[in-house]
């Protein structure tokens, strides 16, 4: 088998474009007699390269200054416990809401350092599981932040828009749609987006964080790479950072920027995933458990109507190139994710497997 | 220019080896029609490659079952706040061996979680920087562990032997010269060593854990990702791994093995070691400011006579592909870094330009 079309949910695929670059100077980085990952983090080369991948970064979002962009170790689990510890004093409150399988390991884990007023996010609706109106929310108006997930991955639930409450305030978990959609950072105290699905592989998390909110956050006691005023003031360079994978996050950075810029990629991704839905929804074999008005564009998730041909669909799904559709093992069927890097080709070729397979049995 | 000898510190050069077969299967793993970096982690594939690594890594360094072997998401640097923060209750003590720089950051982050009890471990002699001799340290003998750093990176001071004192009970920053000679693992309560140098790229860290320590360890307010029976109990998969530094660790390894083992390696870093400190003390030119009997095989450190020649020395190797000879930013002079990577060709080069750089001046 050739490369496939890769539908994983993370670590997910990356713009073959970017693999090739990355292929053809893995040994010989810029003809500097050496691999990207063998050089030196302190080099001017190295700083450069991370200098370049920041201004590119803010470049696609639009950042402003005052917010700083951060390229962290480890993932969006570490978030889950560095925004409570760095933004709650023990006394303090914060928001969240409750949505599914993120959300809740967020709630989890913050619920270690402080106390957390939690909001049903999600229900169950006639048209399937869908976001709880913004209107029937009971907020702490006390708390700190609001914290959501913009794009739960697991269940295809997908915020349309920011919240209105906590205008400001807002912290988000951006781990499966940062990248494939404009989006207004001043809504934003902070957001965090594990690397795997729309930047790179795994091991790096990109955090964006509004500056002023520095001098009230509470690092006593919390480990030096925890503390994001720290880290900002090293630029990311407290100790070496995970190099490799800020050198393939400036190369898809790069490649969006060609494709673009993310107001492109969001007008493709809002077709790929029109695409798969209407399929879904044409079909008496194929099912969407997600109200319309919540579904997300980037994992769409499905089942059959006869869950004993699952694997049958992902056996013959395989043999064609199809890779990675099943779902998520806490709640079964299949997902298909369909990030920035997937081309829409990828997105048709399933579509007519689909048919075909339903034609069939 | 083609490869040259990366003497980087690090991040640090890889086998050649390694990095070929990396790139010919960067676009496409095993056959499978992706990327290991676009492999869901919890697939068969991932797991059987993560269990083969530890398998590998366990073999190299002969690692009883008893231990538990961790690929950590971070570096080196977040294990100097999780060693005391599992380890040590508020009022419990630690003992560190203070050396250089690298230890130095190590106490200082320990001591925001717990007393810390510093004996020094470098002193001036009049052969050169040298260890403390075992018999001058005043320890507390009620101190949790004993902390030590193996191999001091940046002025190229290494131990020899485990100390003797807290046998059992020691815990070592094995960063820079892990898997580069055989250990009595039996000697200590834990190690850590980022990947950079003999082990893959920055962004991961192999922790090895004495199991029976776990029930004693003070979780409780830990994140979750910072706790070591967490992750030992969801092996290293409490959450997305660092997936693509896993497997470049995993070709490391392998290669390692066929090269004849960690056993094996050791006579060529020796041979590579002496070959030149020879060189250096037999010039009047060069000189290495390490006592002999303290010297690192992995980091050999030396000065110029004339340090305004440093820069022409360095720009004049770099054109013969001899790279990234310059010493830490702290020290000054040079470093030349010979990892397992480092072939004994590329120390015989530096050696012949050394020579002939003497020679000219
Ligand atoms: C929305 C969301 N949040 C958090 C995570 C957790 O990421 P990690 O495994 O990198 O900690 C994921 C992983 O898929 C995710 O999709
Ligand atoms: C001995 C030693 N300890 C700790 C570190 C810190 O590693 P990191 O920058 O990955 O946190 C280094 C880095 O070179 C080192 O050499
Ligand atoms: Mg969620
Ligand atoms: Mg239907
Ligand atoms: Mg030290
Ligand atoms: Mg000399």
């Amino acid at each position: 088998m050739n490369r496939g079309f890769n539908f994983s949910a993370g670590p997910a695929a990356m713009p073959t474009e970017v693999l090739e670059r990355a292929q053809e100077e893995l040994l010989n980085w810029n003809g500097n007699g050496c691999s990207v990952m063998e050089f030196g983090h302190r080099t001017p080369e190295f700083t450069e390269l991370l200098e370049q991948t920041e201004a590119d970064f803010r470049k696609l979002l639009n950042i402003p200054d005052h917010y700083r962009v951060l390229f962290m170790h480890g993932s969006a689990s570490h978030q889950f416990a560095m925004v409570p510890m760095n933004f709650l004093a023990a006394h303090d409150t914060a928001n969240y809401l409750e949505q599914a399988h993120w959300s809740k390991k967020a709630i989890k884990e913050a619920q270690n350092f402080a106390n957390i007023h939690v909001q049903k996010g999600f229900h169950q609706t006639e048209e399937g599981l869908a976001i709880v109106p913004e209107s029937e929310w009971q907020l702490d108006d006390a708390g700190k932040y609001l914290h959501f997930t913009s794009n739960e991955t697991i269940v295809g639930v997908q915020f349309k828009s920011e919240p209105k409450a906590f205008a400001g305030k807002l912290v988000c978990d951006m781990c499966s749609d940062i990248l494939s959609r404009p989006i207004d950072i001043e809504q934003y105290a902070l957001i965090y987006a594990g690397a795997q699905k729309n930047i790179g592989p795994s091991g790096m998390t990109v955090v964006v964080v509004r500056e002023d909110l520095f001098e009230q956050m509470q690092t006593h006691r919390v480990p030096s790479l925890f503390q994001y005023p720290l880290m900002a003031e090293h630029k990311s360079m407290y100790n070496t950072p995970p190099s490799f994978g800020i050198y393939l996050a400036s190369l898809v950075f790069e490649w969006l920027l060609e494709q673009g810029g993310v107001e492109a990629i969001e007008q493709v991704n809002q077709q790929k995933a029109q695409l798969l839905y209407d399929a879904i929804d044409a079909s008496n074999f194929f099912h969407c458990p997600v109200a319309k008005n919540s579904r997300s564009v980037m994992n769409v998730a499905f089942t059959l109507s006869n869950p004993e041909l699952d694997s049958m669909f992902l056996q013959q799904a395989k043999e064609q190139g199809l890779l990675a559709l099943k779902g998520h093992r806490d709640f079964g069927g299949m997902r298909a994710s369909i990030y920035n890097a997937m081309p829409l080709e990828g997105v048709q070729t399933l579509v007519d497997f689909m048919q075909e397979f339903e034609r069939k049995v």
